[in-house]
């Protein structure tokens, strides 16, 4: 399988790594923004303009939201094109060998993933094309699934809260641990067993603490304790959100 | 060391099992309020009534937040009693020899919690109970730390963020899988990398997103998407706290 790959951020480095990896892929072209060279160490030609671009059995974008549909504009009409994003419906792609081709992951700078444990989230116009991502799945060694572009973004938004969203009370945890010279590591057994828990229980099973159970002594004492608006809020509206589930 | 169990809630509950199971430590009685039995089947007398408690070493009170002080008054002044909350005051204990013995994980019915990656937080008013809480806590297999009341409150605000709000958040994304006929189960390895990431990363600088890179058309078309109202207010104001701190 011929494939370009088109975007050099956090996404399309961690491709990179693992395409040049798959013995079943050639990797024609790899297109960077402002790149500065012309060549990757495992010697794929790096260019930096869409019309450098050749002939590909797939060009895989993966460059951020808004970029999408402007680049897809400039490949051929004719061409197997797939997006990488959670959020961007199909139809973005006039090709009518248009495909989705998303990791329900997030990707950091300087975090090498195992694809083996990442689902990709598969869409195609055409049938032929939709195994062909597959395909390319398997050549990761990943999961796939393939649902329509209104459950993937709802897919997204649920990711969008289990990851950013979580990621940000660790955040809002760790700054409170620093101002009370205390160490965040201290929370991270807890962090686990909270995960931990979701093999056994659901989520909503799986509750404890002031919210559900109703303790409004500790609900008043946390919220008069927090200085930070921003937390106070989300403390709020958290705790107002378990106690109408409960 | 002589001990007497007060609470057969899920913290009492985790306590006996692990209690009778530490040779050093003579068990004497378990107090759980509404008790059917007089025995345990490991041969520990159960009583219902504070009357009926003999003397030990050491009274742990293991019981709901608002229960603490009329248990703890109920006890001979002269006793050694410590409460196990992340956010009583060790004030609240009127015994001169009064303690704290929190343990910093979250305890679900049914789980049964391996000790070793727990951290006692815990606090006396003399230094020589607190060497004996020092040694229960290594008898647990467990960590623990030191520290006063006002940073053990903050410590308990930060386990409720971590712990209780993010589970919230798992149970918000596992109903909008359910209503999409998502299988919650997708998640899970990306929720699994969240924790992996605080390894090598701070939470802060692990943040990725449409929020952090304030991409306003997903966060748009997300709080379109979003019939939830508790939801989205949480979307709303957890997405605004990350910009402002970005």
């Amino acid at each position: 399988m011929k494939i370009t790959l088109i975007g050099g951020g956090k996404l399309g480095k961690q491709f990179y790594r693992k395409l040049v990896d798959i013995e079943e892929i050639e990797l024609v072209q790899w297109m960077v923004r402002s790149s500065k060279t012309n060549l990757t160490s495992e010697g794929v030609p790096v260019v930096d303009q869409m019309k450098e671009l050749m002939h590909s059995d797939l060009y895989l974008i993966a460059v951020p939201d808004k970029a999408i549909d402007s680049i897809a504009e400039a490949l051929p009409i004719e061409a197997f094109v797939a997006h990488c994003s959670g959020g961007v419906s199909l139809d973005v792609l006039k090709q009518k060998r248009g495909g989705v081709f998303y990791p329900l992951q997030s990707f950091s700078e300087g975090r090498i993933i195992d694809f083996s444990t990442v689902t990709f989230v598969l869409e195609a116009k055409q049938v032929k094309d939709l195994t062909l991502l597959q395909q390319l799945a398997n050549y990761f060694g990943a999961h796939h699934i393939t649902i329509d572009s209104k459950q993937r973004a709802q897919l997204h938004l649920a990711a969008v809260i289990v990851n950013n969203f979580t990621n940000h009370l660790f955040t809002e945890a760790a700054a409170l641990c620093e101002q009370n010279d205390l160490s965040f590591d201290l929370l991270k057994p807890l962090i686990q067993e909270t995960v931990n828990k979701l093999e056994a229980l659901s989520p909503k099973a799986a509750q404890t603490g002031p919210a559900v159970r109703n303790d409004q002594e500790t609900i008043t004492k946390h919220l008069k304790s927090i200085k930070n608006p921003k937390l106070k809020e989300i403390y709020q509206v958290v705790t107002s959100a378990i106690q109408q589930q409960s």
